[in-house]
């Protein structure tokens, strides 16, 4: 490893209310060569997994997670919020930080045994992870990972990701949240 | 070309209203060698205008956005629906078909002559892409150009873009909209 991602991703103080310390990806997806490493060190992880659809959580999950699905020869499937597929859905409703939230996703994304790789840039409190994970298996896919840039360990979202028996990896975790 | 792109994208009747054919491009995204074909063909048709930034339209420009930025060594830059990104952002109003709508970029986006190729899955009246033009040159930036995997002639979008000086390539064109 020894990439430093840290120096590409700014923090934003008391953003989006007061004490959250926002880790904004930006300033890395906007840096060629973290932009690159990020992508080739997240298929790294996870090419032995051999995932049929790398599945991106809207919105910045789109980003990295077309990317993954193109360098492991996957194809993409996006998890939306609510109302934004224009087909047959199905709907997972989770308890954010900030409120209440769902998570849907095309009925015929995934075949009976697919293997799926969710992306997502950061973990919090994993409800958005497993909302994620509970969507694809209830179309009776296989979740062989989630992989994230960022994991904020002190909320405790990869370990509740990890106890729904699914393998996380996130590339830098910050202490606090 | 040859590649057949239209095989993998799902026409939706009457979607999001009577009389709109939606063209569905997650069919698209989820089959692997359409999604890989649709990075290197943009990535292909745009190398030699040597991008700096890749910037994605919210949200589906934001799947091949990040894979093509890849796939040329660029970076990538959101350009998001109004109050999603954390900094300093300014914002372009413009007219969609079915109402009004905003499209905003973090103000530190871009340097003064960044060169940036902007990513769309769809050009259909153009509104969106107009306004990812003007934001990427209010900052200074020159736009070396326009990709989306789908246009709709018809409407005008293309011709619009192009009528701002910028070039507009797509993989693929349907009649009607």
């Amino acid at each position: 490893m020894g990439y430093d991602f840290k120096t590409h991703i700014r923090t934003i103080p008391d953003f989006p209310k007061p004490g959250i310390q926002f880790r904004d990806v930006t300033t890395l997806f906007a840096h060629p060569q973290a932009l690159a490493y990020s992508v080739e060190a997240l298929a790294a992880m996870f090419r032995e997994t051999a995932p049929d659809m790398v599945a991106g959580l809207e919105a910045r999950g789109f980003v990295l997670g077309g990317a993954v699905a193109t360098a492991l020869g996957a194809g993409f499937v996006p998890m939306r919020k609510p109302g934004k597929l224009p087909s047959a859905s199905i709907s997972e409703s989770y308890t954010l930080e900030y409120g209440e939230a769902a998570l849907e996703v095309h009925v015929d994304a995934f075949l009976e045994g697919h293997r799926v790789l969710i992306i997502d840039d950061l973990i919090a409190t994993g409800g958005t992870g497993l909302a994620g994970v509970k969507l694809a298996r209830r179309l009776g896919a296989e979740v062989v990972g989630f992989g994230a840039v960022i994991d904020l360990p002190e909320l405790g979202g990869a370990q509740r990701i990890r106890d729904a028996g699914v393998r996380v990896e996130a590339l830098v975790a910050y202490e606090g949240h």
